[in-house]
């Protein structure tokens, strides 16, 4: 089904052998020559001459500013740009009102959000996600204050937080069977739906 | 006029008052004690009573597992939550498929995505946004791969990026204005419109 090839090939390698994108997917790749290296296995010779610089064919490609570049000598300057690769970072966790106190409104939060390590960043292709492969829970304290006969009213209030700390670029389809499962559960032990 | 109000003062803030607002909005606050000292000029005396925790009340506000705090020892262990300050932080940036190659849907980009600095965290109170004071442009190469007439090609393409450099909180009615008046600017100058 296309539903299915979607998952396996993601957006824009419909036109990729699958041994292709399988080798990408599975490779390290830290820069364009090694990326280029991976791909030479497979057109032997005349690949090299493929190569060409977006520049020298301005048009449907970004061309940057002239300002920018407007010598052969400024070209060079540009960097390749670096892969941010799946791993953990720190990511703002803004705590959700529901989980302070779903029935009322008027209120305000303190800290209204805070720091979790989080997997992000990207596999190779985008058939893979950046998945965590080990998760911490840890409770914090917020405030949670009100504002009652014009007086204002303080409540320590416990969260729960989810740390990612391991990650694993896998496939998609893993990770959508994975997230099935958890869904499942879920129908029956709703809770910490929010996180 | 209402949407003016909830733009002064943030969901959960209407019963507060403004100078309350104002004052939790332009103060340092690193602690519920900080947060508690700042509260407490208001509501001298009193105040201090109504210091409830949660867990003394349960219901509906979150009550942490029997497991996690089953005795009043543990419930000291909680940490107090460290609130996320407006700051940069690195973020990932998808390279945008647009901005490689509108007009074709056949190509992977390496690397799909990239770190960038970007202000993130949250300010005081929800009608202060962070905001980046200080931006700053680079430009890096990306590979764009194709497959045709069964070989891969690469083209190296120029991808403009956004750093910020300085954060600032500032009222979510002048970040509304600014952005007004930047998306006027690209009415008659559409450049870097997907950034």
């Amino acid at each position: 089904p296309r539903g299915w090839l979607w998952i396996l090939k993601g957006p824009g390698e419909a036109q990729f052998p699958q041994e292709l994108i399988d080798r990408l997917s599975h490779s390290e790749i830290h820069s364009i020559s090694d990326l280029q290296r991976l791909l030479d296995i497979d057109s032997v010779g005349k690949f090299r001459l493929s190569i060409l610089r977006a520049i020298d064919k301005p048009g449907h490609v970004f061309t940057p500013r002239p300002s920018q570049l407007h010598s052969r000598r400024k070209r060079s300057i540009v960097e390749e740009a670096v892969p941010a690769v799946c791993k953990t970072r720190t990511v703002i966790y803004e705590i959700p009102r529901s989980q302070v106190d779903p029935t009322s409104a008027n209120f305000l939060i303190w800290p209204p959000c805070v720091e979790v390590k989080r997997c992000t960043g990207c596999c190779n292709t985008s058939n893979m996600r950046c998945h965590p492969s080990r998760k911490y829970h840890r409770t914090v304290k917020v405030a949670k204050v009100e504002y009652v006969k014009r007086k204002p009213k303080l409540k320590e209030v416990f969260v729960r937080l989810e740390d990612h700390l391991e990650c694993v670029c896998t496939s998609q389809h893993h990770v959508v069977e994975e997230e099935t499962k958890m869904r499942c559960q879920r129908c029956f032990f709703p809770k910490d739906s929010n996180q």
